[in-house]
């Protein structure tokens, strides 16, 4: 390992790191060295969980001892999201290089506190919304976007709906999901679903839609709808609005619709493919009525995109991109990939903004 | 002709109207007996085109003339929105049932009048929202809502939007669109639908999307997006909120999506079917991500409805409701059924309430 395989620890042990470290295990240039919890135990049953062997792996108790093996190169943050901002700055400190999982802060100042402290220590930093990743979500931009099949885009439709056991809603605290909530931890995708589609033009305004809000009995945040707007600026005369909703209370959904001047887009998939080897976006551009109205002139293209093997996995393919940054650390570039942390700047902005309306009684909040 | 068949005649000839006029010829007991516009020119052209001989069809150059034929049991009106409520008060007091293209009216106050004209004059009234007749709707109903497949409606997304070439957009003014534009003239749809899937619940207040409106030179509104809020009430606690977006500076797009409690449930092509014999939803009820969250633990189920033959085109199944209706007036009925005019009056209601936001700066309007 003098190489230039990318040497990992986990911070954190939470049972949905093991897709994380299944995707580490796959790929030839990364490594899974350490993984560490507040509770050795935890880390323990992870390790036995996951096939960690002890003879290859460290396994810690702590954060703490993880950031100080010098070995590691870098760490996936899966703690909850009220200790990622404390965490990812420390973790930078000690140079190694970050990808946390989303949202990555409670709200922007946080997330600027890590991206500076990524900066000055010279890492690299970025959120695990795994989707932008994907080689479908590359594709759409290439087909519908670049190609100018979907013309403007005039309005966006977005999901991430998930049903918690209604006993469990109550143990929601702050403390566990951060002062968003659900707006944090679902609406991620739905917001950075518009960002993307607007290609990071930020919303000139938001507002949340007041019959969409509920609140557990300690004030968390399960389910919030909000509009976007995409105002006229100096640099874009387009108008746009987007619709972004997530919640705790709905079945599953994950829907991305994209109405556009000349095309439209749908997937209702988006942030976790039905399947793992194989996924699809449907299109229309140029549709229309036919002559009197009894049908139309044709049917959605279902265009695929097929990942072969788990290799070519949404999880895989934002590895590589992570490793790749990475090993340019190792083979000497002094400067971090800006996109990736402008990205979760951008998303927490409007989570913030999200926020802020709920907290003042569904006004508009201005960005 | 001396038995139950009903006799149609049409006011107004915009093209149209053809596919009425194909929809009555291919029925069994309904038939067109005139046929009526401003321009006797037009209304020649008109039977032409459509096979309308003039030996079994009066052709009239005033709308008066043909409400005086005796014979006209139910008239089909199609002119633009600002003659509709004028000429269908005047149908009703002609003792003509009355089917009127939607959106039937300019406001909720001038629908009240026409119900009220139909009532006292014994007459059924109907607005042309085909979808609601297609028994691909009828099956959501049965096979989503009434089984507890979707549980309680969380959250709704609905789209008209169809594309009006550049130079035509100046064009449309209010005396061709109605005062409430695109509100009136696609919203109908989308408002209907978010209706629809609250069985007719009507939502507490509406807010209209600031970068979402778009309007011509002579102020008619283009573009529109709305949130509507069902907020708890006496006799409904659960909220949920509808997104409804119309636009003619899109392309064609009808979507609906429904996400549930307990499922959800996705068209795209809700207002016309892609084609005319076949249609289909999508569901999913109990979908979860499967472990480590690598895809779903199922696909959407896909349900076809065939419609077997022009006979049980969603325009053949309006005719027929219609028809039926003014059978049994025709039989001896003598009130009209409620639910249709019921139907409309809320629809109305609800576009009057967003076009009212969008003249108040976007701010909240109260139902």
């Amino acid at each position: 390992m003098e190489d230039n395989t990318v040497r990992f620890g986990l911070l954190g042990c939470i049972r949905y790191a093991s897709k994380f470290v299944r995707t580490v295990t796959q790929s030839s240039n990364a490594v899974i060295i350490a993984i560490s919890d507040p509770s050795l135990e935890t880390a323990n049953t992870f390790a036995a969980a996951n096939n960690l062997s002890p003879e290859t792996v460290n396994v810690y108790g702590s954060y703490d001892e993880l950031l100080n093996d010098p070995r590691v190169d870098a760490v996936y943050l899966t703690m909850p999201v009220t200790q990622r901002g404390k965490w990812a700055v420390t973790a930078a400190e000690k140079k190694k290089h970050l990808l946390v999982e989303k949202p990555p802060a409670q709200n922007s100042a946080e997330i600027d506190t890590i991206v500076e402290a990524c900066e000055s220590n010279g890492v690299q930093f970025m959120d695990g919304a795994i989707w932008l990743h994907h080689q479908r979500t590359v594709k759409i931009k290439e087909t519908m976007f670049d190609s100018g099949l979907l013309g403007d885009v005039r309005h966006m439709y977005s999901t991430m709906t998930t049903p918690i056991p209604e006993q469990v809603l109550e143990r929601l605290t702050k403390e566990a999901m951060g002062l968003a909530g659900a707006i944090g931890e679902l609406g991620w995708y739905p917001i950075g679903a518009a960002l993307w589609a607007m290609s990071y033009r930020m919303p000139t305004s938001v507002r949340a839609l007041p019959s969409s809000i509920a609140t557990n009995s300690v004030g968390t945040i399960l389910s919030c709808s909000a509009s976007l707007q995409f105002g006229p600026t100096a640099d874009a005369t387009e108008t746009a609005t987007a619709i972004v909703h997530c919640s705790f209370l709905s079945q599953l959904s994950t829907d991305l619709a994209i109405s556009g001047s000349k095309g439209s887009i749908q997937m209702n998939d988006y942030v976790i493919p039905y399947k793992e080897d194989t996924a699809w976006f449907k299109y229309t551009s140029g549709a229309k009525f036919v002559d009197m109205h009894i049908g139309w002139n044709m049917m959605p293209e279902k265009v695929m995109v097929d990942c072969v093997g788990t290799e070519e996995s949404q999880e895989a393919m934002m590895l590589k991109e992570f490793v790749r940054l990475v090993q340019g650390f190792k083979q000497g570039e002094s400067e971090a990939d800006r996109r990736w942390p402008e990205i979760s700047r951008k998303t927490q902005l409007v989570v913030d903004a999200v926020k802020k309306s709920v907290d003042i009684g569904c006004e508009v909040v201005y960005l």
